[in-house]
């Protein structure tokens, strides 16, 4: 099969999810044409995975495309963001149809569970490399941003951290469990750390529901202690972490947990008298410490200072 | 220099061309805020340059980065878009600050040329590869789309074709002359190939001007045989081309210049009736063969049937 073919191929398993709410034009032209709601902005971002760096080359493709949506769609969860749709950058070694059919799976299911559509793409020959932009839309005044933290907000957490952290140091992170498999593991389950490596949970309901009410946000990506001293940075302030607050999947150190990437939870600052709005949010989460005057991040176990050996990861580091 | 000093070094030299007009947000948050003009739909499409593929991995940093930016705005003017911005992805073997600040001045260059704003991007380390995405605006039913050409319409192309694929065979080809110097080359010019090749035009004032004129229009990447032969497949017609009608850049053949890609040209169809408004467009076209029922392409020679060896290229081929 050459490129065309391929891509016809994708577009067919993509199905739905190329088309319908608010595409006008889809994949096939030179680009997509879709409408944003009047009163909108437009919320953009890129990411790359890249084979051997942020997945195993041999990974699954089913979950390579699930995991490339799932990572990209959480910036805009981290913006307080609607998703909108993706467009889908693929460089393959070779035409594998059998490859690319898992790999456009994937990437139809994620689209499915995240609801944003497909809207365009590119196919081409190269090291393996998956590059998604993700759209959507935000009131502009709504918009979550990095630098809003002010000195006494609160320092929040959503969900359990360290899982995807756990999964890269495992045996079977090459040839994990199938995508229905792994999303039927609950937290005790020894797969879950695959789970939460490969099949990211963007937190698009609670970055909706925190418009208003948080100062700042951030995805974790780079992990806690980096993506709070990027929200640090923003606002001009300082973060400290109470390490034995933040919720950590089981059988994590809250070290590795504090430290460890890709676990595309929403880490956000509030007000103090915003703290009873905390209950009625539609995730799961904690307060982990305090914004204070200063710069960078620092971590208290107990009320004692820690130091971490590595505060996130960085390329060219 | 690390990932987050690297991608402050490229905002930096970016300069100017990350803000202002339409950027409400550009880079260093979770993602770009932009506002997308009320009574027009967001136009969007995503290109890959892979070193190796589409240009010589050891070609100057700066050319690339124009190269790149070209490239991707050229779908917008094949839409008959107006530009608004680009999503940057850029995956670096090493972390050259050298190479990676002549290529934002590349990038830099290119935006202010096209007009387009850089409103976000990502950095990542492995083969290199660079990944644009980019967004501009039109009024739904002015975009220019593949499908609409009809039997009897004519089949245009604008500027000369050719040059780019001549490019490809050049010992100079990975040491060419810097940007300043290409960009001064005529079509007489020796160098004028690598000017074509680096440093592509994407004819956006020319798409603006084909709104409600052409009937199908698609940007020439692939080969002007191969794309053409999209937009006949796209709207259920056959093309015919009339190779001594093609305008071709000095030196080039006919033949390579019409199976040749890269040109970032327009080719497009328009209503015989409308023939006359061909003289008040803003580039010079040349009618080059005409719209009949059928499927596929054919490429006549004064008359007689020529067949080519190739008809543009595609990956996996």
């Amino acid at each position: 099969m050459d490129e065309f073919q391929l891509i016809d191929r994708l577009i067919g398993i993509l199905g739905d999810e190329v088309r319908g709410r608010g595409i006008l034009l889809g994949p096939g032209d030179d680009a997509s044409l879709v409408e944003i709601p009047v009163g909108t902005v437009a919320v953009s971002s890129i990411d790359t995975l890249v084979a051997g760096v942020h997945f195993p080359a041999a990974a699954p493709a089913e979950l390579i495309g699930h995991r490339a949506l799932g990572v990209s769609v959480s910036d805009l969860a981290a913006m307080g963001a609607d998703p909108d749709y993706v467009l889908l950058a693929l460089t393959l070694p070779d035409g594998s149809e059998q490859w690319l059919t898992a790999f456009a799976r994937g990437v139809a299911a994620a689209a499915r569970r995240f609801g944003v559509k497909v809207a365009g793409g590119n196919l081409a020959q190269g090291p393996l490399n998956v590059t998604v932009s993700v759209h959507g839309h935000v009131a502009a005044g709504d918009a979550l941003l990095r630098s809003g933290a002010r000195a006494g907000d609160l320092v929040c957490v959503s969900g359990l951290l360290g899982g995807a952290a756990a999964a890269l140091s495992r045996a079977d992170l090459e040839h994990p469990a199938n995508a229905a498999t792994l999303l039927g593991c609950a937290p005790e389950d020894p797969l879950y750390p695959l789970r939460r490596y490969y099949l990211p949970e963007p937190q698009i309901a609670l970055g909706r529901a925190l418009r208003g009410v948080a100062t700042a946000a951030i995805d974790v990506s780079d992990g806690l202690v980096a993506d709070l001293g990027h929200v640090c940075r923003a606002s001009g302030v300082a973060g400290v972490i109470d390490l034995e607050n933040v919720p950590i999947v089981p059988g994590c150190t809250p070290q590795a947990a504090a430290t460890g990437g890709d676990d595309y939870e929403l880490c956000f600052t509030i007000a103090p008298g915003d703290r009873k709005q905390l209950n009625s949010l539609p995730a799961a989460v904690a307060v982990i410490g305090r914004i204070e005057p200063g710069t960078g991040v620092s971590v208290r176990l107990k009320g004692e200072p820690l130091s971490l050996s590595r505060g996130g990861f960085r390329h060219f580091g």
